[in-house]
């Protein structure tokens, strides 16, 4: 089937057309382009909202929780699960992915799983693609669940309109997060099990050093398990959306998504670009080029070569 | 002065020529070019150690003290300090610069600290060819100290010949390096600060997890401070230098060198290519190109600027 056609019927609703051009776009195909650029994005941006933290704080059960409330509204929902330990992903115990699969059969969500790293670290480089054909073919709300350890809890905060982050007392991970540098980049900062020893404890913690930020994000508790705080959740993360968006940071937001996307593109060119420099390694060894003219010179024959 | 006689004079043993040079190898300037193609590689290639840890362990004294072995065989030596606490670097209590002036004053030891980072993130751009300039004035050893937190000990341990890890029992730190990659990298374990509580535990804790891997590396103990230990520490990196030369590996880790040098300008100029690319973040945005396309073009137009 042609892209334009898929395009249309992905907009309509079909989700085997949607998960056709999924994975055109991921693969960066000449037929996923062309599908993106005949889509219209809708009046209503989507609501791209990205999910980190540590395993075991909980974050899957929230997301889960989260698509539950955004159905009761009829509101449809997509999912990008780039967490290898997310049940979305396929990585979890059995128990969760019962728990999931009721998502799985309702035509109002639509759940892709990742690779979780590209070749060079940080996020696939599908994953901004896979967020921009959501949002054109009109789901208002996107999710992108990450595992938070390492560059990918920063890398999300750069993609997704709003980063919440997700914390336990169970997984003691207080500390470590701010270490992390992330919270630094949450937008909300979720204390889930927040019926568990040690909840109050952590959200003293973690609004002690949110006092010294100059704009702190709300702090919230959740129970995800039994829903509770949910519905707060969704409120404020509704509410920040509107503001960004009426204010302008949105469009900031979605710039500086297309720089990490493009940034990254780069950086895959420039290792390509490495592939079979052995003549020009021995002309720096050799001290006829600095590393910098060898760079010039790598890309100048890569755009020949192209 | 002209390049090439800077050049001559430096590997004449002239420290001014060649603090000199140094700045126009870290600039990237032609005079640093011509000066470093006019420069013959002795015949004896110099031994690069590369010397990383946590602040705390010990790490400088231990340069300090290796410094003195290596002199006391009329052996001259350059540091390079990559570590903004490092007393190299002038950053550490005054009672350490007092002790390590000795060497300042002394015509066989070249000191030179840099920035930590690059841009980028990373070594700065200057420093691999900084370590092959002080190869090419004849320095049959050069010593690079940088600080193991983060990406610059395994960046550290893909520029030299050989690495050593210090570890100490005063920082606690063995289940840290563990986790952070780094023993993978390392030709040698220093127990620095031996004599102190702990240092059998670690001992055996370095080495229990070494156990594991196909050709662990010796884990040698030492005490700094008192100069214990450092004349076996430098009888096993000559030993380990020796092999690697004899058995064509410190070609290979040359290449090495140089491929991480090369990669490192060109995410240098792919960052550059990202300035001022908004009409294509546009297009990007609105579905004309995708990332990838994006990448092509921004790297096309450097190309035709340049």
């Amino acid at each position: 089937m042609k892209p334009l056609d898929l395009a249309r019927q992905a907009a309509q609703g079909d989700r085997r057309a949607l998960a056709q051009l999924l994975s055109w776009v991921e693969d960066d195909c000449p037929e996923g382009r062309a599908a993106l650029s005949a889509l219209v994005e809708p009046a209503q941006p989507a609501c791209v909202i990205g999910i980190t933290g540590s395993p075991g704080c909980g974050k899957s059960t929230l997301v889960d929780a989260l698509i539950a409330h955004l159905r009761q509204q009829d509101l449809s929902v997509a999912v990008l699960a780039v967490d290898p330990s997310s049940p979305f992903s396929g990585g979890a115990i059995l128990g969760d992915r019962i728990r999931m699969s009721r998502h799985f059969l309702d035509p109002g969500v639509f759940i892709r799983s990742l690779a979780s790293r590209g070749s060079l670290g940080g996020l696939a480089p599908g994953v901004p693609a896979a967020l921009r054909l959501f949002g054109a073919v009109g789901f208002p709300w996107v999710l992108i669940e990450t595992v938070g350890v390492g560059q990918s809890e920063i890398d999300v905060a750069e993609i997704a309109d709003l980063c919440a982050l997700v914390l336990s007392p169970a997984t003691g991970d207080g500390i470590q997060a701010f270490k992390a540098g992330i919270l630094e980049v949450a937008d909300v900062v979720v204390i889930n099990k927040a019926d568990l020893d040690g909840a109050l404890e952590l959200e003293r913690e973690v609004k002690a050093t949110l006092a010294l930020s100059s704009e702190p994000p709300p702090v919230l508790r959740t129970v995800a398990l039994s829903g509770e705080g949910v519905d707060q959740l969704y409120a404020v993360l509704s509410q920040l959306w509107t503001t960004l968006r009426d204010t302008g940071g949105l469009q900031q937001r979605r710039r500086r998504r297309t720089r990490y996307e493009v940034a990254a593109a780069l950086r895959q060119l420039a290792s390509q670009a490495l592939a079979g420099a052995e003549a020009v390694f021995e002309a720096v060894e050799d001290g006829r080029l600095s590393a910098q003219a060898a760079a010039e010179r790598l890309l100048a024959q890569r755009h020949q070569q192209g």
